[in-house]
C-alpha cells in the first residue's frame, strides 16, 4: 500500500483485491462442492466485510519486506475463510441464533442450519490448503510454509478462536471480570487477527523478533478491535451496524459495561498505543500499520 | 502387526495403542480447551469405536516398511480426530438428530448442542496440527510431510467427507441409483479410508505407485464397509449396532434397497477382492491389508 494516498483509499483498493482473491478460492471450492453448499460458501465469504484480516497480513508482508506478489492476497484470503467460518458457525440457532450479517439474512437463514455448519466446517481444511498453495507460489521455505500454516491452524482451533468462542457462551448473564474479558477476546479474536500478521510477516521471511512484534501488535489491536465493537453496539443501531446488536441483548459482558463509554474508549486507545509501540521497539517502519491502529479504534462499523 | 495370531486378537491389541494415541491427543487439547468443551472432545474421542481408519494407517506404514515407532500411531489418531469430528456433526439435531452412538448418548445429547458443534470443528485443526507433529517425529521429508498433511486435509474438506456427507442429505427421501451412490459413499466414507493407507504409505516413504495401490484399496474397502453398513442396518437391532439404523429410518438409499440382501452381500465381496487385487498388482506384500478387506466385509457391527 503506497502511503500517499489517504487511507480509506488504499483499504478499498486492498479490498478489492482480496475479494479478488476470495473469488479464486471459492472457485476452487466450485470443483468440489455440491451446488447448495457451494452457496452457502459464496454468502459466508463473499458477502462484504471489512477484510480487516487479509488486510492486516498483507500489510505486514509489505511492512516486512516482502516482494510484490498477487499470492499474498491468496495466502491473506485463507484468513478471511477462516473467519467467515466462525460467523457462519457464530450465527446459528444453537449458537447466537442471528437473523441478520452485514445487512444481509446470516447464511443459515438462507441455506439452511446443516449446509450452513457443513459447508463452515468445510472452510477449514480449505482455508490450510489455501495457505500451503499460496506459500508455495510465493516461494516460501518449507520450514516458513509451515510455520505459517501452524499460525493458522493454532488460532483456528482449540488454542484460538475456538476456545475463546466457547468462552462467549460462558460468559453468557454472568459478569467478567476485566481480566476474563481481556482472556476470552485475546482468544476470540485477538488470536486470528494475531495470526493474520504473524503469517504475513513469516511469509515475507522476517527474523523471528520482528515476527513476534507483529504478534504482538495483533493481540493489541485485536483488542482494541473488541472493545471497539462493544463501544459501537452500545451506541448504535442494527441498522448501520449490519447486525443485530446481539451482546447487549444477551447480557453478555463488554467493555463499555465494565468501564462506562468514556473509559472503553481510552482502554481502545490505550491498547492502540501499545500495538504501534510494539513495531517502534523493533525498529519497524510500518506507517500502514500505524494508520491501521487508529482506524481500527475510530471505525464506525 | 504380526500375522502369527488371529486378526482379532491383533486388532484388539492396535487398538490398545491407538487408543493410548488418542489419550495423548486429548491430553495436548485439554491444555487449550475450557472444561465443558474438553469434556466434548472425551465423549467424541474417546468414547470406542472400532478404529478403523487408524488401524488402516498403522497397516499401511508397516506393510510399506516404515521402521516401527510409536509416532506413527499418533499420525493414526490424527484421522480417528476427524473421523470423531464427522460423527459428532453428524448426530447433531440439524444434521441426523441421532441421540445414540456407539451404544452410548451421542455427544450433544450429553454436552449441548453449541459446545458439541465447537469441539468437532476445533478437530480438524487439532488433526493437521497433529499430523504434522507426528509426521516430524517420525522423521519424514518436509515433501512428505506435507503430502501426508494434504491427504488428510483433503479427505476432511469440500473434496472429501464434507462434500459427501451434504450429498447423503440430498439423497434423502428419494431413490439414488448405483453410480449416484457408489459417487456419494466414495466421498462419505472413502476418502478418509482411503487418506489412512495413503498417509502410512507416504509416511513410509513408499514410491507413488504403492501409494496410489493402497489409496485403490482404501477406496474399495471404503464402498465395501458402506456396504456391510447397510446391510447391518437392514438386518440388525439398534441394540447390536449401538446405533440407531437411522438410513432406513430416513428412506435414504441404501444398497441393500438397490440390490437386495444377497446382491448387497455379493457387491461387498466384489469390492473387498478388488481391494486385495490392488496390493496384488504392485507387488506388495500385506497379508494384514489382505484380512482386513475379508475384515471389512463380514464385521457384525
Amino acid at each position: 500500500m503506497s502511503p500517499i494516498d489517504p487511507l480509506s483509499q488504499r483499504l478499498a483498493a486492498e479490498r478489492e483485491r482480496v475479494e479478488e482473491a476470495l473469488e479464486r478460492a471459492v472457485e476452487r471450492l466450485a470443483q468440489q462442492l455440491p451446488a447448495d453448499m457451494l452457496a452457502a460458501v459464496r454468502h459466508g465469504v463473499l458477502g462484504g466485510g471489512k477484510r480487516l484480516r487479509p488486510i492486516l497480513c498483507v500489510s505486514a508482508y509489505e511492512a516486512c519486506g516482502g516482494p510484490p506478489s498477487p499470492s499474498v492476497y491468496d495466502l491473506a484470503a485463507a484468513l478471511e475463510l477462516i473467519h467467515a467460518y466462525s460467523l457462519m458457525h457464530d450465527d446459528l440457532p444453537c449458537m447466537d441464533d442471528a437473523d441478520l450479517r452485514r445487512g444481509r439474512p446470516s447464511t443459515h437463514r438462507e441455506h439452511g442450519e446443516d449446509v450452513t455448519m457443513r459447508a463452515g466446517a468445510a472452510l477449514i481444511p480449505a482455508a490450510a490448503l489455501q495457505a500451503r498453495s499460496a506459500c508455495a507460489a510465493l516461494g516460501c521455505s518449507p520450514a516458513r510454509a509451515r510455520a505459517v500454516t501452524a499460525a493458522l491452524l493454532e488460532a483456528s482451533g482449540a488454542g484460538g478462536m475456538v476456545g475463546g468462542q466457547w468462552a462467549d457462551l460462558l460468559g453468557e448473564g454472568r459478569a467478567l471480570g476485566a481480566e476474563e474479558l481481556e482472556a476470552l477476546h485475546g482468544r476470540k479474536t485477538g488470536a486470528l487477527l494475531a495470526a493474520s500478521l504473524v503469517m504475513g510477516a513469516l511469509a515475507a521471511g522476517a527474523p523471528d523478533r520482528v515476527v513476534a512484534a507483529l504478534g504482538a501488535y495483533g493481540r493489541a489491536i485485536g483488542l482494541a478491535f473488541q472493545i471497539a465493537d462493544d463501544i459501537l453496539d452500545a451506541t448504535q443501531q442494527a441498522e448501520t451496524l449490519g447486525k443485530n446488536p446481539s451482546d447487549i441483548a444477551l447480557g453478555k459482558s463488554t467493555y463499555v459495561a465494565l468501564f462506562g463509554l468514556e473509559g472503553a474508549r481510552e482502554r481502545a486507545r490505550v491498547e492502540a498505543a501499545r500495538a504501534v509501540e510494539a513495531l517502534r521497539a523493533v525498529g519497524l517502519e510500518a506507517p500502514t500499520l500505524v494508520e491501521l491502529a487508529d482506524y481500527v479504534v475510530a471505525r464506525e462499523r
